[in-house]
């Protein structure tokens, strides 16, 4: 092929994509430039997005000097390996990097779990916020009385996490007809400390957005 | 607590559990003693379990020095990073290991999707069997004419995929009418060839136990 194979780093993405945002908040962390490529997702998928992602066809995908990594919690490790002088997000202890990837892992349960409070009605609906309520719970719980996943430093689950609290205030919150500063205030106050880090918040966008997204959405695939 | 810290390494698992015999064959690949601790999963739960993942329920569980860590790529990975003195299952590269992570996640799609194969019927069971069809056909693919995921030698794809094949080999292909020989013919003789290897031999079990036990499955859940 006589295409020229790109140097640094290009991250295919979506401007409301809470695992995109994973991923966006990880690289200005670590102080790593990128040249950002916003994907169109409700329309025609780009043949750069289906060539770099033919498994799932899906944002984010970082492509590093032409190759491409999908997932986002397998780009996260990534960076971690690929950019070794970068500022770590994982802890250095063994047993705790283990315990920052179950987090992290975990929190995908909120999208999940999430989707089905807007996405369904009636009794998968109910199941659903009782669902969602044992997963804050449990977030809340893990997090206890440190400002951060991991202490006192904004890491790994810190970033895995934080994207979709936009999408729980005030979109599933009111599908799901709770309050996370109720259930789960302690992650509530965390949030609000998230928020305040330049990397979460230039890459946020206010959950009112979300909302409107979602609204969308809901459109698009016909659900009253 | 006057309760003594074990040490060493402890396995919970479950004898025919795909995700367990990953971790199984992970320590055997790697040469670390372990207890073994077969788990009631049909009846009560030990409250050792209850006590060591009290977020999933599940195992595997690896206990190291009295630390549970749950969720077996977290632990294949933990396996990794814990005794850098052992083989490891991850390539050194980290692009390559990226890939590694990406697709011994994806293999996970194996066991979702068989799953739908046996406690579903009709339009959903059709739908779970073109969904198969394309996760083989991925995974054939991926796998290519190279003897192992990762090259020539066995690794991180291999023993986290390799545990399903006694699950499609009768059952799902039963449930869902394909024959893996016939529709991913590459992905039968790998399974062949990772068969031959002592870590993996001594831990899985013939696909008719996996069957009967599929079969008490769905005696238990009212699956017709």
């Amino acid at each position: 092929m006589a295409e020229e194979i790109k140097k640094g780093l290009v991250l295919l993405d979506f401007w409301v994509s809470p695992f995109g945002q994973r991923c966006r908040i990880a690289l200005a962390e670590k102080g790593l430039p990128y040249e950002y490529s916003e994907q169109e997702l409700l329309g025609t998928k780009s043949e750069l997005l289906l060539r770099s992602n033919p498994i799932h066809k899906k944002i984010p995908v970082l492509i590093h000097d032409g190759r491409p990594v999908n997932e986002s919690l397998v780009i996260l490790n990534y960076l971690e390996e690929a950019f070794p002088d970068a500022p770590p997000l994982l802890p250095a202890d063994p047993y705790a990097r283990a315990q920052a990837r179950f987090w992290a892992a975990y929190s995908d349960k909120v999208y999940e779990v999430g989707s089905r409070l807007w996405k369904t009605k009636g009794e998968a609906q109910s199941q659903a916020r009782a669902e969602m309520l044992q997963v804050l719970g449990n977030l809340d719980g893990e997090l206890g009385e440190k400002p951060f996943f991991a202490g006192e430093k904004f890491g790994f689950v810190d970033l895995a996490l934080v994207p979709f609290m936009p999408w729980l205030t005030p979109s599933f919150e009111r599908y799901g007809g709770f309050s996370v500063a109720e259930v789960a205030p302690r992650l509530a106050a965390w949030a609000d400390r998230c928020m305040e880090r330049e990397s979460v918040a230039k890459t946020l966008y206010p959950g009112e957005k979300v909302d409107e997204f979602i609204t969308l959405l809901k459109k698009k695939y016909g659900i009253e």
